[in-house]
């Protein structure tokens, strides 16, 4: 299985400390060998990092941890193949422009049979993962020639979401730069920290950091994982077909896709 | 005006020596302040590095210049901010997909009133050059469902070509890939090193190197930019108006487009 990380704030935000303790995960304690990436947000603009070596001894992951790029929406993905080989092209994030918008994507679990929706949006390597983005935008191409009314979008999308859960895993985040839409099928945890700031300790290596020395009072910062990554805090977990839309920290709808 | 920069090789190779002369231009002995970025092609993917701050003193560029990213087909760009204003948004080279193929562009010059084809593919930020970019695309994907013969697309892509001489300069780099397409309508030089291969010195900072040392007898590599970078090698001159088409570091077709 992969790893997801995400971020949403109110303020552009580092996401320098979840990425220490994620990449840690990536061929270093964890199984996950086969390459990892990450996309950053910056106004309408989105700059990705993609490596399909382990991001453990990764240089292009040692400048992502220790060069702090503010975001307020972030997608980050490290990777155990199943579906596809190991390559540049099979490596999350994807990124697509629908609308005049960027839009990246990132996918943890395994899907059985599942083919994109015919569409504009084609694949380019031969993951699974990169054929449901496809499917998604292929989706929202179809219903809409402008940006809807995010409320109709949202809709569009989770209906777009139902027929994955019948192909297997499928927990995703998605972003288009204004918010983060997230699923979960299997397993995806968040939290939310906003003041008063405390201290967060690391679970899987030993970095401490007191938020309160990087934040104001009016800062919100919502991080989601695929687990926990920090063993000090308390961190919510997703239900199967739990789906959020996360903009500037908060959750702004929720909903359930059941099977 | 910005500064291009590209490389079209028939084994996969690093582009760390040009690299190294295009970035001291970047805000350094450069006007070219605003931003800059490289799109490397590995497989059927591509690894883009964006930065809208000057490249001289970038610790992305430091990364790029100092980690030998091998590539058979790579766009670069430094930027003077003309159209659009300074954002990661406006930084090239952009990409889009098409036909299960990433594409790369980049643009040197200004046009004036030009306005991007409709069609699927729309600018993201506010530039004159991806509004270029979004229209090439646009034609192209107008014309063919699937991917043609390579000259069927050629032919297509210089008559799309024609309109945008009318608007200013618009010297281009673009890539499926699979090959390089340029077009000079103000000023581009390239150079072809193949066995014997010699030293070189780049013009904009003390660097040698001896490409002896770096390459077999059966490599073949272009480098194409808007001006000589080496001061001891002879590059050529594109005319204004001449495209080619670069495959494998060797100049596959050619032609001329006439205002």
């Amino acid at each position: 299985m992969c790893e997801l990380l995400g971020m949403s704030a109110n303020v552009p935000t580092d996401i320098c400390f979840s990425f220490a303790g994620l990449m840690r995960r990536g061929g270093g304690i964890g199984p996950h060998r086969d390459g990892w990436g990450v996309a950053f947000y910056e106004g309408k603009g989105v700059r990705c990092f993609h490596d399909p070596n382990p991001c453990h001894d990764s240089a292009i992951a040692k400048l992502v941890e220790s060069y702090p790029i503010k975001s307020q929406n972030v997608i980050c993905h490290i990777r155990q193949a199943n579906v596809g080989g190991v390559s540049l092209a099979n490596t999350h994030p994807f990124t697509r422009e629908l609308w005049g918008q960027y839009w990246a994507f990132a996918h943890n679990g395994q899907l059985a049979n599942f083919d994109s929706t015919k569409g504009p949006f084609r694949p380019v390597g031969d993951t699974d993962s990169e054929a449901v983005f496809c499917h998604l935008l292929n989706t929202l191409s179809q219903h809409y020639e402008q940006p809807p009314d995010t409320s109709d979008l949202i809709q569009t999308l989770s209906q777009a979401c139902q027929p994955l859960l019948e192909h297997g895993v499928c927990n995703i985040m998605l972003s288009n730069g204004d918010w983060l839409f997230t699923l979960c099928t299997s397993k995806l945890h968040w939290i939310t920290r906003r003041a008063p700031f405390g201290a967060a300790h690391l679970s899987d290596v030993e970095v401490s950091i007191d938020f309160t020395e990087h934040t104001t009072s009016a800062d919100i910062v919502t991080v989601i994982a695929t687990e926990p990554l920090t063993n000090n805090e308390q961190w919510n977990a997703c239900q199967r077909g739990e789906w959020r839309l996360w903009q500037a920290g908060e959750t702004r709808m929720s909903g359930s896709i059941k099977r």
